[in-house]
């Protein structure tokens, strides 16, 4: 059985592998699903999909050969969403979701919508991680380590710095 | 000689009603265009182009013979958008709109437009609407029955609540 | 309960008028959905969407209070196909097809699809119709009344020569 | 020796001018990428690209034959648009920007990125002299006059007060 | 150190397998990108990205851990398509491929490009295998037993078939 | 009074050059409009738009002043193509165009449309052109100097051999 798990992981954080960690244990395999795939360079998302997929290939090193990813663009049709995930990814049978409008469109399919475990969503929340980013803050204890050393190889911290001064996010 | 008369009908409401009986006094055919086609599921625009067409159909029986409803997506670029219109609608002689925007887009390209008949949009408007069905008030007193019955049977409003707590909402 | 019966209707013929009249005979109400609505100005997609609705509003007045005319564009996905129609649609039970590609996509997400009632479609085909207005064959023989009518307002026989020297179909 | 630089230019300013005779005094030829050229009739950008190659074109007479002037679509991509740049515009060796985001993306890539010259950006801003459009301000006095020229004929006040009195600024 | 493999995998054979064995034996780990991912059933595409993911996912047992499968659309335009691979896959140092197109516009970039080792193309190709499929040939012989588990659930020779029938294969 | 004049320029050529030259002494400045700019690395379009405005800008060199060269993604929307060209391109009063789908969209739309001076198409083409890039022949012949020095600096003879044997010409 294969449960499905969708974030933008911008960063990809100790919460995100938390919840994988507890969904693997009652499922197969992990289908992770990295939103957003089409954007970078912008305050919200300063990650490309390659850098996410990087990040997330080294901290879940335990688990790799039962987690499978796919970077996936926006659409911008929510009606036909749920067959865009379904055609971009390998079969599922479980979506874990906390996110209202994933369940919205995916219980209107009628699919099996489980919310995933809990964590601590005020600490380990990519906003939060990329404020401490731009204001120096200790954002790398908050992060798996090979998801620091991927920040660090891309110089992501001045990469975020640049574009957060940037009244024009998106050429 | 056709009028056309665009909105989105987000939802379908008696102050449309009123407007489109008022143009069918004045005009022969009226062309109904159903704007932001392409949008569903956020707070916005809650209801697809097939439901919204499922509203007016119900909703104008008695005229159901002198209207044509036509679903028209975003072209997001202002310079082509008339000649986009004039493609996928049916010939029309005039434009009714009081969108100061459309006014300007068919008034440079040399079209008639006039305002169309007053109705109370403070009252009978989307977006007070979608208001009330969140908060539980009365909405149903301010659309016709048939677009009532076209809400109740898809669900609306247990899908406008979920979506209306998302903050991701278009994906 | 509805059928849906999808063409792209270059132009819409008696072969599709009569497909239409036996379908009428078996459902309450027809949703005619105008494929390729995007689509003008070529050999093969002569008529845009809004000149194909005036076709076919012509050439059904006596069943125009049963008929939804919805045009849709191309969205170049399979995957997502069925739910682009569902979207742009209102709703409908039973889907009308010959084509297998379509037949195939709604099929496999668990719809009634049913072969419409034949007609000859050695002459009353869109290719065959379209060869006889190059080459000044007897078109008109072949289309309602109505729809030779509209052909002729804009002069559609003369676009459709001049856009038929072109090797270069598609700007 | 080439250098690229990029604006919108809702409108052209002196303030552009200043800076594009400065850079012409540093390299051989100027690019001049109009950014967001699909944009128009909106609120923050009023001006087709075609109306701003008209501005650009009279306004710099003087080095009309060191300059190319291309048009740039948004890709809405970032992690491709330097090279969606590249492959549109002329080659070229500097890139001039004050934009930080576009500094980070050429800077990725290894591009030389040079900050220009100054000028007086908290007088020769589009947005300050759209505003002064709307409020009846010296507008004319902040552009050149082949500035004022093109937005005389093309009846730019009166497009631009119509469009920013709507709620619907895209289509 | 990571090389890159491109294919559209329709399907998955045994040519690819062996081919991204040798590459596995020359590198660490292998990013391999499945090309044309929005298309399936067509002819050419009959099946999703996420059916390949579960074919390869399903072959490459083996390799599991040192393999990275990414799904990526067609951008339709060559100039940037560099980046959009790299924007898209993990980081990597070498292309491994015999397409002349993929050589020219990764060596226009600078990048290392190899030839991967050779096996059978005239025998192991994803078009003679979809005509044994059409004509009820012995495919199952040329791909993995994996491969051959996932067209059977998802009735992929029953798809093709139908899908291979129609003039009209994209909508 | 200002002509437009529209080629897709792979490459740009004498027979080009002759043609502009003529229509440069009827108008006071030529509008030059690159067709299929988000076109290159394939056999048919092989050069950037970029590319392409450098060719045009080194060429015509004495009529620098009075051209004004734009750059034109396809729409893709033949309905609205002719509002996307005067979107995009300066104002002009005249088209010179030989391409009949050209003529057909500008004739409906009211313009002044004009056939250009003849030139031997027959030999300067660049289908004929490409021909002898791929076959050796002297295509240095046909095009002016300026067009050869462009080509030789960017590989081009290298770039159209290589993507010419490619059986997958957009990625």
């Amino acid at each position: 059985m294969r449960g499905l798990y969708i974030g933008r992981f911008q960063p990809f954080h100790l919460g995100h592998q938390a919840v994988l960690e507890r969904i693997a244990d009652e499922v197969d395999e992990v289908v992770i699903v990295i939103g957003s795939a089409q954007e970078s360079h912008t305050p919200e998302n300063p990650f490309t999909a390659g850098e996410r997929i990087d990040m997330i290939h080294g901290a879940l090193q335990a688990l790799r050969d039962r987690c499978l990813v796919v970077p996936l663009a926006d659409i911008k049709r929510n009606a036909v969403w749920v067959d865009h995930v379904r055609s971009m990814a390998p079969s599922f049978e479980i979506v874990y979701t906390n996110n209202p409008l994933v369940m919205q469109l995916f219980g209107e399919e009628g699919l099996d919508v489980r919310k995933p475990p809990m964590y601590r969503r005020d600490i380990y929340s990519g906003t939060a991680i990329r404020k401490l980013m731009l204001s120096g803050g200790d954002w790398q204890a908050l992060v798996p380590d090979a998801v620091a050393l991927v920040i660090d190889r891309i110089r992501g911290i001045e990469r975020l710095t640049n574009i957060s001064q940037s009244d024009y996010s998106s050429l």
